[in-house]
């Protein structure tokens, strides 16, 4: 075989559904040595990590941290702690990721009562309030900002219906967290997973965690074994808790990284990143307008971090994001299942949000439609 | 809360049971900006590793391809897509690993036996001959390379008694891989996993696996659904595949390392890596032994890369560990189990399996014992 040379990666402006640029200064800490999982350095790094989720994830919680892989690791280690066989499970399905969290559910042994709601649109408080008289959950999720779609889903209201009725509030929140307001505590999320790679400016590789104290003791009183060793938080609490009991080698890199993409978040502030998600999305949403193209998601229900671009007639599709990449190194994502062809994603996320990058991406669509 | 300021870690010696010392050149790919897990550059990135996977595993096996998670979810990799609930399953025991072997097995739903020797100790062939004349397993899992006890366990006989008797072979080669010959296909293992941050020089983060055509063949067979998502190889090989279908979003940093890391291996020369490692393990007893040290395993089954020194009688195991990360920056590994107190571990991996490490590590040792 012929020798492969080292990796030469393009240098691309990320603005599909995710990764999203990392800031430099968390690719700079990628790159340091590289110590032990149990070295005291690194506990002192876990604690503080764990101690700026809570702030992120705007909670007391006691168990926030990072799982050793990516986003649907997060919504696994969710189900299969929470989940017993035989378990009612509701779930809120508009896009790719509810429609993940039944396939996941499902293999955890749920019987699993879905809610829907057209691929674009938002799940509505009634279907949940009906769901909610006819049967009882242990667990109620939904997505926050469905990345397949462009729709941030409110939340307060169903969680207020699911705890009206004893369930647990299950929050997919992997593409908002850092871009738009994910309050657990304020919320009463009993439960919510995330994603490096999307509002936080890190790549990806580690999900976000964070559970309450009534999700803990769910766990806690399981009758069977979770069904993932590698994601079961009973042991792997042990290792980010004082007790410090080795369960597997934590991604050391991958831990620096957050560690300075959470630094990032908070120097800046939550509520100024939020605001500045906000603003960028807005400002897209007028830039495409002056080009001819329409927003795909109705204005009180758009995501600001992802945004759903209607295609034009006549366009193709594959073409313009192939030319995106060739002509003028930006990355943006296709559409999904129903929505392939006929939407394009664009991500405004984390580092990525910025005007430049509105207007990088505007003056190049202008030459391509 | 007071500012967290930016991560600083120690610039360790890491001579522990792992993470090992990462390359330089490895580091540096790390800091490479991140590119979508779709882009055309990042497909081409996949194919190369995949091809340097086949080589550092020696075999033809179409699926090579890295787990997004570290080792242990490489284990869980294997087990839940070749288990089915009730299935029977051998497992050998003789160390943390295998006894995790059978943790996860038994969340699958198998039904597991073991063949058990004492930590420290190799599992002899002759043990799996009378299990396996008693009863009909699908699967015999063995660990390769022992990091908890640094025995290194002969594998071919192992492997004809499995599949004579019609069973699939699967092996953990987390530690092994790399620094010792690991031959997939002139020893029939049907399926096998491994870590990055063993031999191979690279951070925790990814576990490569391995599955022959009927290992793939079983998992295609299954009537049930795996029961994990995050780890079902038949979406993750569609990804990794000419299909592309989109599972989850890699870990792009992770693999652009691996990437790099399996270069640097195939640089050198697997035979040459394997020669190294041995080379280095015996100048390191030889080393210890002038200072009154011992090994705590028998010569012939010795694992090269992870050594057990046995604690001489008097010594405080937990305070030369600290004094060795204190003043000298060295970090070597506890015994765990029941050789807690009793052993050191010291691995000699990857890019850390260098003579200057052995002469670092003895020259403090001398001083504190």
């Amino acid at each position: 075989m012929e020798v492969i040379p080292r990796i030469d990666p393009p240098l691309r402006t990320l603005l599909g559904p995710g990764p999203s640029p990392v800031h430099p200064r968390v690719l700079q800490v990628m790159a340091l040595p590289v110590i032990g999982h149990l070295d005291p350095a690194f506990l002192r790094i876990m604690d503080e990590s764990m101690e700026m989720l809570r702030q992120v994830f705007q909670t007391k919680n006691r168990l926030a941290l990072p799982m050793s892989g990516t986003g649907s690791a997060g919504m696994e280690t969710c189900f299969v702690n929470l989940i017993e066989p035989g378990d009612a499970v509701l779930v809120g399905v508009n896009g790719v990721f509810g429609t993940r969290m039944v396939d996941v559910a499902q293999r955890c042994g749920a019987e699993v009562d879905t809610v829907e709601a057209e691929w674009g649109a938002a799940l509505e408080a009634e279907q949940f309030h009906a769901a909610l008289s006819r049967r009882s959950y242990k667990i109620v999720a939904v997505v926050h900002a469905e990345t397949s779609t462009g729709v941030l889903q409110p939340l307060e209201e169903i969680s207020r219906l699911v705890h009206a009725r004893g369930g647990l509030f299950l929050v997919d929140a992997v593409t908002s967290l850092g871009g738009a307001p994910v309050k657990v505590d304020a919320w009463e999320i009993d439960a919510c997973y995330s994603g490096t790679q999307k509002c936080l400016s890190c790549p990806p590789g580690l999900s976000p965690v964070t559970l309450n104290e009534r999700a803990v003791e769910t766990v806690r009183r399981r009758k069977h074994k979770v069904q993932s060793w590698y994601l079961d938080l009973s042991m792997i609490e042990k290792y980010w808790d004082s007790e410090r009991v080795y369960h597997h080698t934590a991604p050391i890199s991958m831990n620096y990284a957050l560690h300075e993409a959470l630094r990032g978040v908070l120097e800046e502030g939550l509520t100024s990143s939020w605001q500045r998600h906000r603003q960028v999305h807005e400002a897209f949403i007028r830039e495409i307008q002056k080009i001819g193209l329409e927003p795909a998601v109705a204005g009180p229900i758009r995501a600001p971090m992802i945004n759903a671009v209607r295609i034009p007639p006549g366009i193709d599709d594959a073409r313009v994001r192939q030319r995106l990449y060739d002509e003028f190194n930006i990355e943006i994502g296709a559409g999904l299942g129903p929505l392939k062809g006929k939407i394009w994603r664009v991500g405004l996320m984390g580092h990525g949000a910025r005007v430049e990058n509105v207007e990088l991406l505007v003056h190049a669509l202008r030459q391509l439609i």
